[in-house]
Order: structure tokens, then C-alpha cells, then sequence
């Protein structure tokens, strides 16, 4: 694998960072990739939209910003329009599907992958909607190869309060099933 | 104010990374200056010490890493050993002093600006250990001049989990005052 430029986004309070610090960690911690969170505070933090960036990579990261994103994971409507503008032709994109709606005639014009799951109603029904992120870290860990089940199952173990473990762990386990069975 | 390069360092679930997350949002949402949080997952974190890097400036970012640390913030014994040795002469150092045992002969030599602040036995009697990092941020936006006051509080209130908003303002607080102390 080369270099592999992930944008998350979505809005605050839905753990978009805790995700980056949690991807990152699993490529670099647990896969021996480096890696690079990188959380910039531009003008479109200021209007609502929040998102962070990770490069993975298997050799040294001298340029940490994002170039071209590879892999645009999406949680709300707000970050879908501000980030898809930065979104090149052929690229993959997730989206929490009850959250975002697409536009299809661009989405198409674009040759996007689109992989859509229902995060946030999948952690309601684990308890704790705040497990979304989660869930969607699950996702992405099926639908795409930039880490493996392990490494991410350990990076996610190991950052989540304790107590919590065994909700965090359910989460992410759904949501690598859901990308399963998407995959077909 | 010139570039500051600030470094938080402790070791996992101490909240580093949101302390960061959270910098950089008092800095740039609320003080609307520039700011990048970088978190890097070198072969240092895999020893077990984690820090995020933030950098603030007045203008535009070009270079996100941390270039020479003007202020290094402590909150374990062994980000204080793998950490100082990137610190330069007449550096700023806030340490968590039940938590670091600083070698003042190499602190002395290098005319570090010192100040020293019990973060996790406040946060203690305050009920609850995890709030360490946020009486830490009180401490730094009362020594330093790298964000406002009321920047910082905001940042605070709307980063962290609803309904710990008053313990969350609690410890801020807290570090505040006992920085304002320390100041003289």
C-alpha cells in the first residue's frame, strides 16, 4: 500500500477526532505503517463542519496536510457538501446513510465507490448512539484495506474509557459485518 | 504573537489528544488565530508516552510539525525523559508535579521557565481524575499568553461530553487560579 490520504467529517460532538487519533493508531501502533492525524481549524470548522485527517503510509510522512483524498468518510449534510468539493474522480466515499443525502447525478458524474450504512440508527440500537463513530470505524475497516480487523480492534480497545470496552468492541464488530455483507 | 510551538505529553487516557483538540479550538474557533493539532505516532508513542503537538500563529500554517518547542507541557515521567531532550535553552515547562520527578540540574543548565502544578490531585478532589487535563489547560492560559480566557473556557464547554460541562468549567477554573497563584 502507498500513501493513503483519509478525510472524516462530520459534526462536533460525534467523535470525528477521537476516530482520526483511533485510525491512526491502529496502522501505526498495531500495523507498524506511520501515520499522521493531522486537525486543522480553517474557516469551515468555524461554520459547524469538523473533520480530521490521516496519512497512512508505509514509508516516512514528510507531508502530513492532505493532497488528494483517497477515502472520504462523511456523518453529516453540512461536511457532505464542504468536503465532497474536495473529492477527485474515482474515489471512495462512506457516508452514514440517514444522516447524508447524496447527490446521485454528481456522485455518478464523479465515478465515486459509495458504501452507505446506517451508523448512528446501528449504535441506537447498541444503546449509545454516541458509539457511531465507532461503528463506522468498523466500516471503513471492511470496505477498504488500509488496516487490518486486529490492528483496528486493538487501536479501538485501547483508546475508549475504560468500562466501556465491551460496547466499543459490539459497535465496531457491527459495523465490519455491515461492510461484509456490502462487499457481498 | 509570533508562531508557538506547544507540545502536551503523558501517556494514554489522560486525554492528551483532546487537551490538543481543544488548544487548537480555543486558539483559532474562539481567539481566530491559526492553529494545527498534529498527532504523530512515532516509535516513541509505541513505548507508551503519547503527546499531540499544537501549533499557533498569527498567520497562515505552511509547516505543521513542530519545529523547536517553545512550551512543553508534562503530565508523566516518561514523556518528561523522552520529551526534554527536544527542549531548547529559556523553553517554558508545565509540569503535573506529583506525576514528574524533574532533574533540576539539567533543568537549571538549560534555564527552563518552570512551573509546577499538582493537575491530577485537584482533579481528584474535584471527583474526578479524568479532568486532569482540563485543570492543566486552565494552568497553561494562565501562564502563558497562547490563548484568552474566555477562548479557552469556550473551547472547553463545547468539547466535552454533555453534562460534564460544570465539573469540565470546574477544573478549568481551578488551573486558572492556581496559575494566577503561581504567577504572583
Amino acid at each position: 500500500m502507498s500513501r493513503k490520504d483519509i478525510k472524516l467529517c462530520g459534526f462536533g460532538g460525534q467523535g470525528i477526532v477521537l476516530s482520526g487519533y483511533i485510525l491512526g493508531k491502529a496502522a501505526s501502533i498495531f500495523d507498524k505503517k506511520e501515520a499522521v492525524l493531522t486537525q486543522s481549524y480553517g474557516p469551515e470548522a468555524r461554520g459547524g463542519a469538523c473533520s480530521a485527517d490521516v496519512v497512512i503510509s508505509e514509508v516516512k510522512i514528510d507531508y502530513p496536510y492532505i493532497k488528494d483524498i483517497n477515502i472520504l468518510v462523511v456523518m453529516s449534510q453540512e461536511a457532505y457538501t464542504t468536503y465532497t468539493k474536495q473529492l477527485g474522480k474515482n474515489r471512495t466515499l462512506l457516508i452514514d446513510e440517514d444522516l447524508v443525502e447524496m447527490d446521485e447525478k454528481q456522485s455518478k458524474k464523479q465515478r465515486w465507490m459509495v458504501y452507505k450504512i446506517p451508523a448512528t440508527r446501528i449504535a441506537e440500537e447498541l444503546g449509545k448512539k454516541i458509539v457511531a463513530n465507532i461503528v463506522m470505524l468498523g466500516f471503513l475497516t471492511s470496505i477498504t484495506n488500509v488496516v487490518s480487523y486486529e490492528a483496528m480492534k486493538n487501536a479501538i480497545l485501547s483508546s475508549v474509557p475504560k468500562g466501556t470496552e465491551k460496547l466499543n468492541e459490539g459497535a465496531y464488530k457491527k459495523g465490519y459485518q455491515y461492510g461484509k455483507e456490502a462487499r457481498g
